[in-house]
């Protein structure tokens, strides 16, 4: 196996974070904390879903590793004399390795947060059947390896030889994300040798003037991840290579259009996000990596364009990405039906993948609004509250006789997939969460992004602070340090928070909200501070969307802070959940926690449901039925966080609701709890 | 080729009818009439329709059969000494022959109605060219026929080696629609009988106990047509026998679930129609076939039953059918996207094809309403006004921005697809036409079911009939007998036209209306009568959907008897149709024809425009901004018929219209012209 020089310097390459995006990023405008610097409690919210992550989740990927044939795909690459060779036929789609190497990734980042290896035995063995597998060129995917009759999809033994539908890249991309994230976790290079030895073998091919452009992105923000790790540039300029490949209609039309592939469009002229949403995300999630190497304007140019196309226009009030069942695509703009939303998880993990690295590049709050808020909403709602049952697709309502049987609209959440890409997905996006909770901003500030039970250590200091809160329950928000703060803080404002109605306290002061609030969207406080005390306003929301998104015209989204609400039929025994309407004059007030569901809030408000379906499919307005009649029925409507709908019963479900009279300007719709 | 004894009866069998659906019928409640009873004038609006089909459409896919390489994979399958032997590749999907059966089953109908054959060189070559290539054995299928090495889908040379996806069936079927529409038209036998010979193959092999049932419904009806022509009860047998494997999920699962197929519940067991909607209506298209040549009223009930689901809760507004575009298929109840609807231009054929076929069964005018309706609609919609462009799917709105590239999602109609199943599909319907004009009930009543310039000559008599209106355009309807009618008529009174409204006149007398409706639905007039008058009411009718039409609550659309209507960009200059709001309040009117689109009337409404592009996807409800501002503009709003949309410019388009503040009971919306 070629080995690059980098190699020899991997151990001592300037590892300045544990998570993903490491190394100096010298365009940051922020930057994640040293390893070991945050460590959430699972007395939080989001601790707790990293301690089930640890517990569930993780092991129900290595198991299904088994179970699904993913690793079989791989011992049926070995030498027959091995006695783990594999006989039988290849399982799944091409790119099965893939679930392999995100699962790897997944317990690396758990390594680093539990601070000793996981599953490690587990590891070695599968490292050391990847390193069986692996060919002379470096080259390791299976499904081309292991290819012996012409019948298969791949050429047998013709590495590269379907570029727009082999996925070659993509899972090399993997495979280096795991690598890497194993050498920060854990200091052991073993897998990232074995991915270092495949990527070098794509570099040299770039070099030799390969037209190298992988029909599913995610190859480029890993070799990004790669240069990190290794300090070789050469892994930079693959990637850059890559996104200038791109965009000119290589890949050619097969049964998608170029459009899918993100093919059309050189990728810095692209004005709107386009095609198949994971592999778009994944794209400009490379491009931002490459913005905070190299600074060049351009590439955030684009990725800001694209960003506020894509949040502006294309984005489900859950987060979710990606609108159509077809082509797994964004669609038109403000084309998002919430019934046939497609919205795929890992869709839901690449959009805060970006957000994070949008984040890092500007320092801007919006985008970790986004990402807090794809988090809480469409990445939670993803997994069972068990963490072991996915949903692939996320629709924002399920009707009344709902056609559940297919697994990307399925009715209830399943524990694997044919094309299994989101479970491992979540776990490894899951398992890195608390490297996302601060950063340290350029002029040295402390930035708070994610509000939860932490203990963080100030870099370059022995001050530790402690954040404590009941969010996203509960609005109030408590920084204590256990000396001075050496550094600046700076507390994100959420976007949905009305500054007016949010308190700021800095050791027992109160400090005008205002006033602290930086243009970046964080509330600034100076150096020094040993208690600061964020009190977040957490009424009720209720939200419409633009008037464009016909899908959902008449009808409201209830949210309270970052958590998007849905009600449930479960919950509205003796009426069909498609009939009911919600009268807004009522109010909408904060209902009890429910423990069996682990949320610490839900909503109350009341509606009306009239019986319609013996109605007319069409009939003139005139001929309309009375709006009051006997058989209308009041329903006192609960709703409960869209992240844990489906947990109990299958059946009816939505985000958006009807409202019996449209909302009028001056009518004042929120209220108290 | 084996011939079938049946062959040589062919010509003398009972054929009562010169149009599809022919035979006697026997559990009719109505029949077509005989040949040459009908013909429609080219100064009304179905027989320019004809005319345009006969010398703009019709030609065009003549042409299309070389270009496209339909015929070319015919000529694949000769012997390489054939002159005409082909060399090249296969083009096109498995079940391109189709394309070039479903052409010839148009020429035939046309010369039907011309009264003379049409384009007879041209068939007679292709005729000869399908004999030669022709397997012994009968089969006739291009694909399979012409596959030559194992990387081809169909294994080589092996027949109904892949009955999920091969289309093989369905290709044979639309042979035998051929063979019988040349042999009812013209009296010649030669592609009826190449068509039996593959029909006797078929036939053969159920009886060896072979279970052949396609993936694509299509040959059933085809079967019962076959029967219809010959006289043999084995081609009604093997319909029958089809109809019952299907639904025990023998033909597995590939790329589609078995719902797809309507492989998974038995036929007559369905509670609502599903999966693939032309397959659907296909397949309740021959069961009701059977039911007309059995009277098993377990077929009539499922039919019936299954009718009622798909007009219920899964039919647009303009007749289309098949909501989704994944699958191109029937979605859950009422989940009709104006934006995504698939609306295949084959599902609005196959919808009046079984419109057709239980308005012979029962006599009611709800089958014929639905008929008209789709007709005018989503069918006329799917060609361009000058008869030689198409589209795939029929849209009910188009939004600012739309990436129509995708000829399934198309921007503007197309002259031809990859898949063209629909273009020869729209010919041989409206070659067709004119024998849905009129039938022969049960009690010997002559039914007028479709209003138009049309002479009708009374079966078994000498009395001919003059049918003249400018319908749909005007609601003025004449029916007159150059001697007193021998037998008694019935006009049908549409399901949208309130009786109250309408009048009736025999011989110059006022008829009571409600006195005369039978309960079919049709207005009755005794035997004797010269002169009937039938005065509809056409003011322009503003219609809602159901409540769980989710998609377009919030908005109505603008119909006016059965054309339904919708906006276009291009009337709207200076704002964005987006934008626009309909004030119902100010009434719709009746605007003046429009020539060059060939519609003798449009409508007129009053709307308002705010430019909405830079408005937050989301927002707080008391954050909206006020409902009157200063951007606000009036809007004269011009709607034209749904059938000639996108024939001037491609833009947005909408037949659901937002209105500024919802109907309510009470209001009087209508508004005379």
């Amino acid at each position: 196996m070629r080995r690059s020089p980098a190699t020899l310097t991997a151990s001592t390459a300037p590892t300045h974070a544990a998570g993903p995006v490491g190394g100096t990023l010298p365009a940051a405008r922020t930057r994640p904390l040293p390893a070991g610097a945050v460590r959430l409690s699972a007395t939080g919210h989001l601790g707790a879903w990293q301690e089930r992550n640890a517990a569930a989740t993780i092991p129900h990927c290595l198991d299904a590793l088994e179970t699904s044939g993913a690793l079989d795909n791989l011992r049926r690459v070995l030498d027959p004399a091995d006695p783990e060779h594999h006989d039988g036929p290849y399982r799944g789609f091409n790119f099965a390795d893939s679930d392999v190497h995100k699962t790897l990734e997944a317990v690396a980042w758990e390594s680093a947060r539990a601070g000793e290896p996981r599953h490690e035995d587990a590891v070695r063995r599968v490292v050391d059947l990847l390193r069986r597998a692996q060919a002379p060129s470096g080259y390791l995917g299976s499904h081309v390896l292991g290819s012996r009759d012409p019948s298969d999809a791949a050429p047998s033994g013709r590495p590269y030889g379907d570029l727009r539908w082999g996925h070659e890249l993509y899972v090399l991309g993997h495979l280096v994300q795991a690598g890497v994230a194993r050498a920060r976790a854990t200091g052991e290079d073993d897998l990232l040798d074995l991915a270092m030895g495949w990527a070098d073998d794509v570099v040299a091919r770039l070099a030799d003037g390969e037209e190298l452009v992988c029909g599913h992105p995610e190859v480029e923000t890993a070799l990004v991840e790669l240069y990190r790790e290794t300090g070789d540039p050469a892994y930079l300029d693959a990637a850059r290579r890559m996104v200038d490949l791109r965009g000119h209609r290589r890949l050619g039309a097969g049964p998608f259009e170029p459009v899918y592939h993100q093919d059309a469009t050189p990728v810095l002229e692209a004005e709107e996000v386009a095609g198949h949403a994971v592999r778009q995300l994944y794209l400009l999630a490379g491009v931002t990596d490459l913005y905070l190497e190299s600074g060049e304007r351009a590439l955030l140019d684009t990725a800001v364009r694209l960003w506020d196309d894509a949040h502006g226009r294309r984005t489900y009030v859950t987060g979710g990405m990606g609108s159509r069942h077809k082509d797994e695509s964004f669609g038109d703009p403000y084309e998002l039906p919430p019934d046939r939303a497609y919205a795929e998880s890992c869709a839901g993990v690449a959009s805060v993948l970006w957000d994070w690295r949008m984040l890092l590049a500007t320092g801007e709050s919006r985008y970790a609004d986004s990402l807090e808020h794809a988090l809480h909403n469409v990445v939670a709602a993803a997994s069972s509250t068990d963490g072991t049952a996915f949903f692939y697709s996320n629709p924002l309502q399920v009707r009344d006789g709902h056609d559940g049987a297919d697994e990307y609209q399925a009715s209830g959440r399943r524990a694997w997939f044919a094309c299994a890409c989101c479970p491992p997905n979540l776990a490894r996006l899951v398992a890195s969460l608390h490297t996302m909770v601060a950063t340290l901003d350029a002029d040295g500030a402390l930035a708070v992004h994610l509000f939860a039970d932490a203990d963080l250590a100030v870099p370059g200091s022995a001050v530790r602070l402690k954040l404590r809160t009941g969010y996203p329950w509960d609005g109030d928000v408590l920084l204590t340090a256990d000396a001075p703060s050496p550094v600046p803080l700076a507390l994100r404002l959420p976007g949905w928070a009305d500054a007016a109605r949010t308190r700021l306290e800095v050791d027992g002061e109160p400090v005008d909200v205002a006033s602290a609030l930086d243009r970046r969207g964080y509330l600034r406080v100076a150096a020094g501070a040993r208690r600061v005390r964020l009190v977040l306003p957490l009424e009720p929301r209720v939200l419409r969307a633009h008037p464009r998104v016909d899908a959902v015209r008449g009808c409201v989204a209830l949210a309270r802070g970052p958590v998007v609400h849905c009600v449930e039929q479960v919950d509205h025994p003796g009426v069909v959940l498609d009939d009911v309407e919600l009268d807004l004059a009522a109010g909408v007030t904060v209902g009890p926690a429910d423990d069996a569901l682990g949320v610490g809030a839900t909503l109350r408000a009341v509606g009306r449901a009239r019986p319609a379906a013996g109605r007319a499919l069409y009939s003139d307005v005139p001929d309309d039925v009375p709006e009051i009649s006997p058989d209308v029925v009041h329903v006192a409507v609960r709703a409960v966080p869209y992240a844990v709908w489906g947990n109990r019963a299958e059946g009816p479900m939505r985000v958006w609701i009807p409202v019996s009279a449209p909302p009028r300007p001056g009518d004042r719709r929120r209220s108290g709890r």
